[in-house]
C-alpha cells in the first residue's frame, strides 16, 4: 500500500508540512503504522502543489526512490510555500515497475491526482477495457504502468465527456468509482480506492474498499500545528484527539475556506464486500 | 535516434565487444558520426545477451544514464562472455520518458529486440490502432511508452496469433513492418524501422525507411578482431573495407554459423517515400 | 567542460531563465558552441536559488542526469522566482564519477558555489595537500569527490580561518585561487577556474586560467528579455550585441541593484601560462 | 545497519543465491529479523563475484536503489556463476548519503571488502586519522563518503606498507580492526566492524564489536541446498539446524575447499565493551 498526505488553506511552508510533524509522512514511508500490507513505503515518492498567483496548473516533484534519502526535497521545500499540497510515498509489489512515472500524484491541466489501494488484475483484466473507455487524448498521455494512472485517465476523460464545459469534480470521481466497482463485480476482483483528487481550489478524498476493512484514512481542521487549515492523511501526523477518519465508502469535500463535507459514495450496484480481510493490497 | 550493435558467432567478451573498438557503441554514443538527427544518445543504454547452456530466454541489463558514465557495466561486462549480443544506446526526443523502461534491448520468452528509428504521430495516431491487434499477454506486458516495445508486442502478437507452435521470425517481422507501413501511409506519417531481434540462433536486422535516406547500417564478418562472428552496427566499429552497407529496405538473416543473408522487405503497397529527407527522427 | 550560468537581479521565474532563452542552457547542455574540449554536458546538472523572505540559505536541486531529460525540473521552475539563481550542467571526464553529490552547485551555510573549469592531476596530487589546509567542518562536509567541492571547501576554510567575523568573500576568493596556483606551479599542472559564488546579495564570476585560451565566459546587463538584472553566462543566452567578455584572470562582482565590477585577478606570482592551447580540459 | 552474505565453495548460480532461500537476503532487506537498529535495508545494494577462468579481480554490480525493485538483478543473475560472491544490502542512517559510489561491497584489485556495522563520530573525529595513514593511491582512490571504505582503504594500505609482496590478509585485517579500536578508545566512540573480504580464494568474515550485542552473524558448510560450500550471513537463510553464529570478537576464514576456521580477534587493549546496547547502529 501507499500513504498519501492531502493540505488545502493557509499558505503552509512544504518543509514543516512533510518533514516537522511527529509522525510525518516520511515517517510513514519508513515506519508506518497503520499499514494492511507491505512494511515501508520506498518505492517512490511524490510531491503536487498550486502556486494560484503565477498559474492554475501544479507543480509536481516525484521520484522513484524512497522519500527518506532524497537530498533535493529537504532543501527545496524550505523555500516553498503553497495552498494546496500533495505527498504520496508508494509501497509497491514485486511485479509493479519502480519507476518516476509510476510515482505519484498525476498532474494533468490544473488537477491533481494520487491513489492509496489495489486493483486486483488490473493488468490482466482491467487495463484493457478501462483504456477503451478513454478519450484520445488522455489515451496518448499515460506515461505509467499503474492502475492509478488509469483511474485518473477515466475520470478527466469523464470529466470532459462532453464538449465545452467540464462536467462536475465530485460526479464525475463517483461516476469512476462506479465504474470501477462495476468491473470489479464483473471480473470478480477486490478493489480499493482511497484517492485524493484537486484543482486547487478543491480537495476530493474518498475511502472506497470491497474488502470489509477499509484502508485507513483520517482528517482534522483547525489543527494547532497547521491552523486555518484541513488535513486529509493515510495515518495521523501527530497526536490530537480532533483527528476524525473517514467512514468507509464515505468521501471529504475540502475547500480552501475550511468548509468540509463527508458523504457517503453511492454505486449502482450495492458494493460487494468481500469476506476476508485484504491478503496484499500492494498492486498500486 | 539510436545507435544499436549486434553480434552473432564465436563466444566473446562484453568488454571486448563493448569498448575496445576505435568507434565503439560507447564511442558511437558520445560522437556519433553518421546521425540524421539529435547530437548525442545520452538518454539511456541496454544490452542483451544469451547463455544457451543455461536456458534459452536472455539476460538483460539497462539503464536510464548515458552508458559512457554507468559504473557497473565496464565491471561486469569483463566477466560475461556470450555467442549472441545486442547493445543499445538511446537517443530520444524531448517529448519522450528517459526512463529504464523504455530503454532497449526489450526482452520477451526467448527473444531480443531493438529498434533504432521513429513512427511519427506514434502517441497520437498509430499508439490506439496498433494496440488493438495485441493478443492479451503481450498487452498487458508492455511496460514503457515507446513505439519501439509496443512494435515488439505487435511481432509476438503475428508470432503467436496461431494457437500451437510460434510463426517463423522474419515472416512475422515482414508482417509487422508491412503492418506499420499501412498505418503510415493511413496516417500520412514517416517510419523508420531498423529492427535487431534474436532467438539467440539467429538474428535479423532490417534496414526500412520510407524517407529516401535511410539510417545507417551496416555488416562485416569474420573481421580480424571479431573472428567467426557477424556484426551488425549502425556505424562501423573500425576501420575495415570488408564493412557493408545493408541496402535501403533489405533486412539481414545471421546465424550461429556465419551463413549470411540479404533479402529485400517486401511491403503490401509500395513503400511511399517522403520527398524530403527527414527533419527529426527522434521519436524512439 | 561544464557550462554556468548565474543570475542577479529582479525576482526572475526560473523557468524563463533556464528554458526559454534561444540558446538556453539546456540547448547548451546539448549543443553547446564553445567548448574547448568534451561535446556536450549530459553528467549531471543542478539548480541553487535564494528566498531571502524566508531564509539566508539558498535551496538547491541537483541530478546526475541530463538537464534536457529531467521531468521535475520543467514542472517545478514555472512556480518558483528568485532575485538570485545558480544554473549548472556537468561535462565531466571519463574518470569522474557521475554522481548527485558531484553535481554543482554547491551550498553550504548561505554561500553557493559552481565551477567550470578543470584541475589537472587533482586526485594524485591537490587532493591531499588542498585537504590539509581545510578546517574540521569543511574538511567534514565534503560529500562528493570533485576538484570543484574541494576549492570551495578551501575557500570556506579561508573565510572562516579567523575567528569571530568571516573574511571578505572576495578576498578569500583571490585568496583561494592564489593558493591553487601555488599548487599548480608546485605540482606542474594546468588549471581552469571558472568559479561563482553567492551569498544572495552579491555574486562574483572569476575567469582564471594557466592556459593561454581561457573558458568562454560572459556577462550582460539590463538586457531586454531580463531587465534589472545581471546574467553571467559560460556562452550568451540570445543574441544581444550588449554581451561582453570577462576578460582573461579578471573577476565580476555583481550586486542586487546591479552595480558590476570587474576587476584583475591578481596572484603572488605570475600566472604561468601553459604554451599549448588545453589538451582535455574535462576533470571537473 | 545492513545485511550481508558471502558465499565460497562449488560454482553457484547467482540467481539461486540471491532470490531462491526463503529468507534471502531481498527478503532481508525488506523484512529482517535480527537487526538491532532500522527497520529495512532500503538504500543500495551490491552484488560482487569472481570469474577465476577470466581474471582475478571480480566484478561488481551496484546500485543505490532497493535491491527488492531492481529490473537488471533478477535477469543478469540468472545467467552468472561463481565459486565466490559477496552480496549486501544496505540500511544507511539518515545523515549518510545514499548514493551507487556508498554501496558494498568494494572492490581494489583482486580483493571483495564489504560491511556491516557503524562508527560512531566517523566523520567528526575518525576520517581525518583514518586518511593520513593511507598509502596516496589508496587515499586517492575514495570514491564515497562511508567508513566502510575508509576501512578498506586502511586495509589496503596496511597491506601494501612493504614494498614488494603484499601482506598475509588475515594479519593485515586483524591490524586495521586493532588500529580502528585504539581510535575507537582515543574518540571514546563505538564501532562494530562486521567485515567480508575476499582474494576469490580465501574469505574472511568477522564479528567485532564493542557493544555488548553483537550483530547477529551465522556460517553453515555444505547445506543441502548449497552443497560443497560454506554460507556466512547476517540473518540465516533457510531453516537448518547446522547454521552456527560466529562468536562476538571471532572471524572465520573459508577456503574454496571449504576449510573453515574460526579464531578469535585479539586487540592490543582490551576491548571497551560499552555498558548498555547500541542506540542507532545505523552509520554505514
Amino acid at each position: 500500500m501507499c500513504r498519501l498526505l492531502a493540505y488545502i488553506g493557509k499558505e503552509v511552508n512544504l518543509h514543516a508540512l512533510i518533514y516537522t510533524p511527529a509522525h510525518s509522512i516520511v515517517k510513514q514511508s519508513n515506519q508506518p503504522r497503520e499499514m494492511r500490507s507491505g512494511v515501508v513505503n520506498a518505492d517512490g515518492f511524490g510531491v503536487g502543489w498550486y502556486k494560484p498567483e503565477i498559474e492554475p496548473a501544479p507543480a509536481v516533484f516525484k521520484s522513484p526512490m524512497p522519500i527518506w534519502s532524497d537530498l533535493n526535497l529537504p532543501s527545496i521545500s524550505r523555500k516553498i510555500t503553497s495552498p494546496c499540497v500533495f505527498v504520496h510515498v508508494r509501497g509497491a509489489s514485486a511485479g509493479m515497475a519502480i519507476a518516476q512515472t509510476n510515482s505519484h500524484p498525476f498532474a494533468k491541466e490544473k488537477y491533481l491526482f494520487m491513489h492509496n489501494g489495489v486493483t486486483e488484475n488490473f493488468r490482466t483484466a482491467f487495463m484493457r477495457v478501462m483504456r477503451r473507455q478513454l478519450l484520445d487524448e488522455y489515451y496518448a498521455g499515460i506515461e505509467g504502468t499503474t492502475d492509478s494512472e488509469h483511474v485518473f485517465a477515466l475520470w478527466l476523460s469523464n470529466l470532459h465527456r462532453e464538449n465545452g464545459k467540464p462536467g462536475d469534480m465530485a460526479e464525475c470521481l463517483l461516476q469512476t468509482i462506479d465504474q470501477m466497482h462495476t468491473l470489479a463485480m464483473q471480473f470478480n476482483s477486490q478493489i480499493v480506492l482511497n484517492i485524493a483528487l484537486s484543482d486547487g481550489e478543491t480537495t476530493l478524498v474518498t475511502n472506497f474498499s470491497t474488502f470489509p476493512v477499509a484502508a485507513s484514512l483520517y482528517f482534522i481542521e483547525n489543527a494547532r500545528a497547521f491552523p486555518q487549515a484541513v488535513l486529509i492523511c493515510s495515518e495521523r501526523l501527530f497526536d490530537d484527539p480532533a483527528w476524525q477518519p473517514v467512514p468507509l465508502n464515505h468521501y471529504i469535500r475540502a475547500g480552501k475556506d475550511r468548509q468540509i463535507e463527508c458523504a457517503p459514495i453511492k454505486t449502482s450496484a450495492p458494493v460487494r464486500v468481500a469476506v476476508a480481510a485484504p491478503p496484499a493490497l500492494t498492486e498500486a
